[in-house]
């Protein structure tokens, strides 16, 4: 047995190419979740996942409909006793390419230049879903896979992931696992293997601010009625106070604080003033006073209006003004109970002049995952033997709605790690993926299933 | 002499069939100056004002080029000895119709509903230049024309006539004037004739906060850099004090107080609370303490934010906020000087975590006419024959250019009405003007004609 990895090792190596092939494949198939027009092309996304898990001889192969976007789901049994059940879980779908003139190459046509693949969703996520492929591959084809694998594939991760909690519900039976395998977060730096044990929850709100019944001439109007932007301004200026903290009563009441340990780990990691000054161009950082930006980014909470619609050109006093809000949870926050602060918050500060509501709300929990649980272990372990450092363990600043709602359905917990990089342009032109990590990343997976064994 | 006026109205209203049909032929002409795929019916507007004054004769017609759309100038003279040059100001273009879907009828064929006329540009103001044209029609047909009149109907009053200055300079001899007539301005009611004495200036610019170097993903750098979003939204709140005067220090200073005997009047206009409450559906209303509703949108300056564009709905912290900034300017404020306050207020209020700058500003100077001038007293004279009542004068909320540039250029005045009314939807859906009014609009032009006889 102690000779499998490496037999496992070798026969990925002998198999790169062609697997580097089946990559570009899937990346030009252009399965954007969030455009109506490509939803064949995001089917076809599926299709070409449950073909390739067929070729491989997975023991079950499904394509699980939805509301939305189909979710593909494939298992290969373990040789002999399952050491355990495990959950790869990934998407399939990605964001649209736009703003397109900025690409140089075309986005649907995967493209290497020197030790990198362009094209849109190599790096988030169709890369490191071929990596895990590519890990349960070479382990099958070498005779040995210790664990059963569930792969869970779906397409709707871009635009939030609507139908995956009740996908999860519906097939509660056949997804059950020990633990999940989440790759969609990424690594600090191409020397930095990073496992990420924190997401960020979410409460998303649209707020408007009414006032006159219609668009009112600024000149003939001006002077008496109360400027919709005008108070919707002063709302979201009382969103914070002078120092950079959430001014909302009761805001940080239940966040859970961050032990000395954590504090010390925080302060090692890639992720200082210089870091996120490089990476924003500001003159100065700004938040809330007395933590770490690794801290502020992962371990806090924080509000920010993302969108403000209001008014036009026209040189009018508009009916209303439309500000899109977004609140970063961390453990214990809960959705509901932020979203009643919120509220109450607004009720006091919006002026009596005009009127209020919040035509749309939604959110979903922050997640925290123990570290020294088997599956971070055996993670741990693999991504030290191959990069012969220790993983730096992370709270990540964004949000993962898959996380939440495998925990809150199916009790299981994930392990965030991944092989995207922050120069790999997720979400914006010019995607691309460092094809020397992701071989890394792939015998790093193969460690990962090994250790599993013995874990 | 004496008989004159009323051969001159019974050919006016022997002919008003005619005059109707040809204003509706004339609103029917999709005249908007704000788009340009409508640059061919904007120039079709002009070529029909010019058939109309040579098929009537007039001295000298010509079409003038300016850098953007055309102004038509044509010439009637006096019978005799000019007892004064008249120009009649207007404009040709008109607002455009959206949003579409909620017109009765269509926008550009003018339908007869009741007693009012509906299409685009009916009231504001091609029905206004009909008035004008049918009054000198009568005069001239009637041969008696006291006055030399000069038309001056431009085609970018929409869009704030950025040509009608160097055209001004250009023509300064063609257009040469005593005093001017402006029927733009409106009244206040049906049976509330109105001269307008003063107009509002204007300085409008667009401030643009930037943070970051590109939009940010909220959830990775939410907590390390300031949202412009809110920064500039600290800065409107800070525009005005808690009572809702405008916060900018030296705002004020130059503004010429109102004399005791103006309150008196301003206070028995019909521009009371109820009026404005009606008007708007507000709860309240709000502004400058201590002055009237009529007093605070016609005699004192203000300052509106009319747009906010920021962000977007992907949940990122956008690279930019702006903001289209609206500031009404009444005697004997000076646009750049209000421009530098801004900016120096601006500059004090902007947090260090962000830049900012002024990348468009523009402005023109309020106006204010002697009410006992020539002109004023032959108006009013009119308005009281043909309505009854002495007309009410009113300071305007609302901005013309024109005014300011015909004032700087030509050093004359205008008197400033007009017959269009509160109800009449004015660059809104549904546009109309109310004929009944119409006709008492053109006696009462008529009888000016005549009162600047001998006055």
């Amino acid at each position: 047995m102690t000779s499998w990895p490496w037999q496992a090792l070798r026969y990925a190596a002998q198999n790169r190419e062609r697997i580097l092939t089946e990559l570009s494949e899937f990346a030009s198939i252009p399965s954007i979740s969030g455009d109506p027009v490509r939803s064949a092309d995001v089917r076809a996304a599926a299709e070409w996942m449950a073909h390739r898990f067929r070729v491989l001889e997975f023991q079950r192969v499904e394509i699980l409909e939805t509301a939305g976007h189909p979710v593909v789901f494939a298992e290969a049994a373990a040789v002999g006793k399952p050491a355990a059940t495990v959950m790869v879980y990934g998407h399939y779908d990605v964001q649209p390419p736009d703003p397109l003139g900025d690409w140089k190459t075309d986005p649907f046509t995967a493209t290497q230049v020197g030790d990198y693949l362009h094209a849109r969703g190599v790096s988030d996520m169709k890369g490191q879903i071929i990596a895990c492929l590519a890990a349960v591959e070479a382990a099958v084809s070498t005779g040995a896979l210790p664990v059963t694998v569930k792969f869970v594939v779906e397409g709707e991760e871009e635009i939030g992931s609507p139908s995956f909690g009740s996908l999860l519900e519906k097939h509660r039976d056949l997804l059950s696992c020990d633990l999940v395998l989440n790759c969609d977060a990424g690594m600090l730096g191409s020397e930095c293997p990073t496992i990420v044990y924190g997401l960020r929850g979410m409460y998303e709100c649209l707020l408007a601010v009414r006032g006159p019944v219609r668009d009112l001439h600024s000149g003939g109007f001006g002077g008496v009625v109360h400027n919709p932007i005008h108070a919707l301004s002063q709302v979201i200026a009382g969103f914070h106070d002078e120092a950079g903290r959430v001014a909302i009563p009761g805001f940080y009441d239940r966040v859970r604080p961050i032990s000395s340990e954590e504090h010390e780990e925080m302060s090692r990691l890639p992720l200082d003033e210089t870091f996120y000054m490089e990476q924003t161009g500001v003159r100065a950082l700004w938040g809330e006073p007395g933590f770490l930006p690794a801290e502020r980014v992962g371990a806090r909470p924080t509000l920010d209006v993302v969108q403000v619609k209001a008014g036009s050109p026209k040189s009018a006093i508009p009916a209303e003004a439309l500000a899109l809000v977004t609140v970063r949870l961390v453990p214990d926050q809960v959705p509901d109970e932020i979203a009643a602060l919120f509220k109450r918050h607004v009720a006091c500060h919006v002026p009596e002049t005009v009127t209020w509501d919040i035509p749309e709300a939604w959110g979903y929990p922050p997640s925290i995952t123990d570290r020294h649980s088997r599956g971070v272990r055996a993670l741990a372990g693999a991504l030290e033997t191959v990069w012969s450092t220790p993983p730096v363990y992370h709270r990540e600043g964004g949000s993962i709605n898959a996380v939440g709602e495998i925990q809150r359905v199916l009790g299981a917990d994930s392990v965030l790690s991944g092989f995207s990089l922050p120069g790999d342009n997720v979400h914006g032109p010019n995607e691309r993926l460092h094809l020397p990590t992701w071989d890394r990343g792939i015998a790093a997976l193969i460690h990962f299933l090994s250790n599993l064994a013995s874990a």
